[in-house]
């Protein structure tokens, strides 16, 4: 699994606990915990397959005897009625982990099919799709994995791995300029100096004292063009906010490098798969 | 905070830990540790406040010295423009709680908007709008919090609290009524047992022998009339299964007691909220 | 086994890291790390066996090397001299995870034990015996499991999934009346209501309101035949307060449905265990 | 305190998890938060105060607006009907702590009262009451604390402090003196020797070649009167198992240094003490 | 402090717990936790300053009751004799927290104070001095802070944030040329590429083909000299392997602008401070 | 391995969380996930090994799959050139846990190589080398089994298990005399006293009164040989401040039973190891 499992192993144990804090008074009470059962893993709809090994990871945590036979892997496409993934084990532990096991899978499928949706928008273009820091707490890792899945890339992890420069920090240095020179002092080297820019003005004075990435707040796609002929190459350009599934592809074309969307991790519809126990 | 802050504040460092794994290479680099700012919670949308003392919360953590301003209240309506609240303390925090905070609240207010949204939609009829446990790791207990703010109810928390009985257990037993009786014996007498039932001989059988909650698991809205009649009042009935905006009005006419969405919280769009830091 | 290993396995090791915050002085200095021996666990006295899975765990968790052959299991009932299981691994280990394993065996089948020898006393009544929430930090799981071998039921796990309205809510609301009826209205459908009552008069209310529950708290015998008759089957009743040994059987002839006792699990008498190493 | 805050309060923390895994579905639906209430810790039986700081410590965990006032402290003597501490905060609080808070106060105190007694009977002759390892998982610390406030005195604290050569140690080694002389070579120089002896030889031999300690292992008095006599002060003696209430008085008159008790951890009879919130 | 609370709290927690597994057992059992003293922080040494906020932090989670007095900051020159900081509170916690906090200080400010020797001997040139990965774990911001403080510049933090081809990645893609143009397609448009190189034709390749960064691994100074050039400005250059004392002056004239020093923060000398309790 | 693995697991997950928080941005993109590889531990001096089982460990927790060749032991001296051990997996996971690995088990050789330099130096003495409290955050286990692996012994684990008395203990007690005649009333009898001393009249004293260990804290050679004399095997001494490479083997020559040294753990200059990927 690319997400080592140390990491996902937490997150899973948090969400069994959330579950299950004594015993399943259905189950426990009333299943032989010898029986063992066979349940298919089932896309409800089309799209974009994500989180399958960290859902099939639920059962292993919750029993080292269960196996799996993988049909489909994180990235692929679904469709309708495809059989994800075959798992057998003792049926007590496949009803205790199979909500847990959706609810992530589900999550992550929507985030991967969501983000697909844009990038087929984008097609043609040199544009990218970016992810943002609008994700929900303990799983930034599993969104922003999920976005990749889906054909996007990655925007910065954290506050720590690429530096923004807004407003604040613009005003209390004294303007553009004067603030990208000042943070490369200090600056480690391996991190990219990325500028928020509002008006044509400050697009050309960020890539002329080098900043790595210029993102273009809010401007309409007339500006947008002519920012990006400004910018000339000199660094990336990036559009954001106020991207819709209406809107993506003419901004796509004003030749912007990057859009960055908070909605494929803020507003994630659930992908619809289910677990169905064979009888 | 009538969620306890010692289970707040480790899902709160753990999301802060996320975005900040060193520092924050802009803000710890350019600003004043010592400058004080103020900012104001805007609502920029229609809505139902939830996760507000979240969301304050994010900044105490990262200094005793925040102060605040409360103007609304988890439950209130919003209206785009309202000022939620007002925060001041060092802007080099403001910053790095920002987006932790807008997190947290955009994600606790979307839920509870949409579940405000249904609730209106069933008004007038004894319909009652609940939840389900397709919630996201780690956020069950806020997910349902939100859910009661917009005016819904909690179903159960997780599988120890409430004995939900499927196929699987029913089939093992012999039977709905085998299966009821056989778990009577052995549940903790503060459970209640709810019976899934897909047809009208199921309803009557679930009532018959004493189920405290059936479940209407994907019937149509004729059958789910005839099965609230059947049951008389011996138990409460939930409807489960394709409910809908379109779909509740109806759904709720047939006279059920609860009607679970699994929506309100697998599927959740951001309310948005903004953090304008004043000059 | 029935409680998760998530849950066990964090319990367990903070056990040990209490008794081993290094290495363990006698036998890491004086022990060959290859040596495997043999050892039996024996009960020393006559009772009930709980905890069985969770000891062997112990040795399980200091190396995946270790062999059980397991002759008992929880809720069997045990003689004096009984092989238990018979646990084979390093030495080293076996010494490093004895006192760890017995205590926690010691203390779930002293729970086990004494909830059977009140079980014993009331057969042949309505009467079950159920626990309270006067458990130790971190072994509530545990505890009320041990309960359940001992033959008796579980009264709710928490304050989140069971309504206990005691005087403060009931003088809140004015009276039983108001605050069953505005209770019921918040409160999510699975939960039921159990009313603290200490006169006949509030019994009476209890039940014509609609309590799922009714305790008798501290009331004598002829009073609770009373209240029982009151009742006369619209809620369960539960006799509360001063139970022992002695009392215990008149008590469950006054025709309650549940006696719940705190001491089961707030004052246990370890059940005599010993682990003997095979020369 | 003396126990570190950061120790008890995970400890606590724990429990309240336990206790309130989403909200207390009685109080927090029924009371209003800001109402403020007094109670009063009352001791319903006499005997040794100990946990007060700590029980307290649940009511700071869940706000810091709790104000507290003192009589009594851990180690004094209680007698029924004495009012320990009286606790003034938000009424929701003070029910949502209440049980974590009795339920460690009642533990703690039960083990300095039982301690104090045996400290009782032994009066007038050499012997000290020594605890053991045998505790409850996560309680050590507060389990050998109260201990402490009984009067008693603490064996090692784990597997690391202190060692003690059993069968198998001196087997491995050859006998008492190789055993003893080996562990010395190896042994940090601030960890002392015991040995397990169930003979006057090897208590001789053990007393020869400078153990620190000598156990004594269920011999009887008879043979302890003599095992002291050998030792003649070159080591400590410790009287270990079968030691009871009737036993104690007359194991002490052997002259042995330290008498250790497995049940005054193991086995706790809880104290009864309880809040009372005032109207 | 620049380093987030939750995080450091997270790691003086658990060094308190290594150093107190129960209580002090010369200073719970001797004084009075009331008595209040006053202590001097000192410098014994001439250096640079690091970690003071986290050293006092020691004492202020021990009891919200310390106060004190700084008179040194982080980053700044010590002379032996300097008083850094006055302590007052009471006296056994300043006793349980002193060697806690001195472990800590005395790390920090050793890393600063190395640091800055080699800041020194380049100081002139265009190099900067950077850290590595070679850390100690739990303690990498820490480290990394402390070197920011003697001057340095932080290298990436983790695998993570900035990306590595060496020689794996190189073959498995077929050369720098293929694996820099195959990672860039993948990669999110924050990160930075750095290649290690060996030979002046792979510098040139790097360079070429747009490698942010450009590692001359283990090269004599000449061929470092020559690579500056080869590279023109096109990527930053990093020196890397064999740097000492000795030969870090002539590393810094061949125009390399990073040289990164992995002894930093694996080979650390603990820089002397004690603290002094006032009569 | 002597250190259970729950203890260094933890530290091990906390090392790789730290190195990795979300992938390696090279390893993951580049490489083939099933691809299998082969390395080599090597040593690139001469010293001790210690900390083999804790580094290959890093790669059992990546994945179950990996196997290993051992050729050292942990205290084995180790010559440049030698292979260590042979380590074959999944190369993107070698790759991801090869600076974790290396950053602990060159450590750890660093400290047991250093400890060896000092025991050699004193070969032929009586005395022992021991470590302090003077030791990294969570890494205190691992820095004393490593000085054992150098042939030093370890002082005590930390403030509970064994009780220093200082300056601070014996005034507020009234001298030395006083001081340990009550520390004994309270200390458990498992527990040693040492006596911190400065003049012959304390070393006097402290003899006399039954110190089981007296610290001569910076005195000069000629003091601490009449300091030996005045003990005469009465306690064991131990001489603490200022030892180095140049003073010890005069220091041993006094007599001396024990010398502690802070600079083997606070000091640390990493043994160099290289994991070398075969082709």
């Amino acid at each position: 699994m690319i997400l080592p499992e140390f990491y996902t192993d937490h997150l899973i144990q948090t969400a069994l606990q959330e579950d299950i804090n004594y015993i399943d008074v259905a189950t426990d009470l009333m299943l032989d915990p010898n029986q063992i059962a066979t349940a298919h893993m089932l896309a409800k709809n089309d799209g974009v397959l994500c989180g399958l090994e960290v859902a099939l990871r639920v059962f292993t945590l919750l029993s080292s005897s269960f196996t799996f036979t993988v049909h489909k892997q994180d990235g692929d496409q679904l469709q309708k009625g495809d059989i994800i993934a075959t798992v057998t084990g003792p049926v007590t532990l496949l009803l205790k982990g199979e909500r847990t096991a959706l609810n992530l899978i589900q999550h992550m499928s929507g985030i991967a099919t969501a983000t697909h949706e844009l990038v087929t928008l984008v097609q043609g273009t040199r544009a990218t799709i970016a992810d943002t820091r609008k994700t929900l707490p303990g799983m930034r890792a599993l969104q922003k994995y999920a976005v990749t899945c889906g054909g996007g890339k990655n925007h910065r992890f954290n506050l720590s791995d690429c530096a923004m420069l807004k407003d604040n920090h613009i005003d209390a240095a004294g303007g553009i300029t004067a603030a990208v020179t000042a943070l490369r002092q200090k600056l480690g080297h391996t991190v990219k100096i990325e500028v928020e820019t509002r008006t044509l003005a400050e697009v050309a004075e960020a890539a002329e004292v080098g900043a790595d990435i210029i993102m273009l707040d809010n401007m309409d796609n007339q500006t947008m063009t002519q920012a990006v002929a400004i910018v000339g190459g000199r660094a990336l350009t990036e559009a954001s906010g106020g991207i819709t599934h209406q809107t993506i592809a003419a901004i796509a074309k004003t030749g912007v490098d990057i859009i960055s969307v908070g909605a494929i991790t803020h507003s994630v519809k659930a992908f619809d798969i289910s677990l169905k126990i064979q009888k």
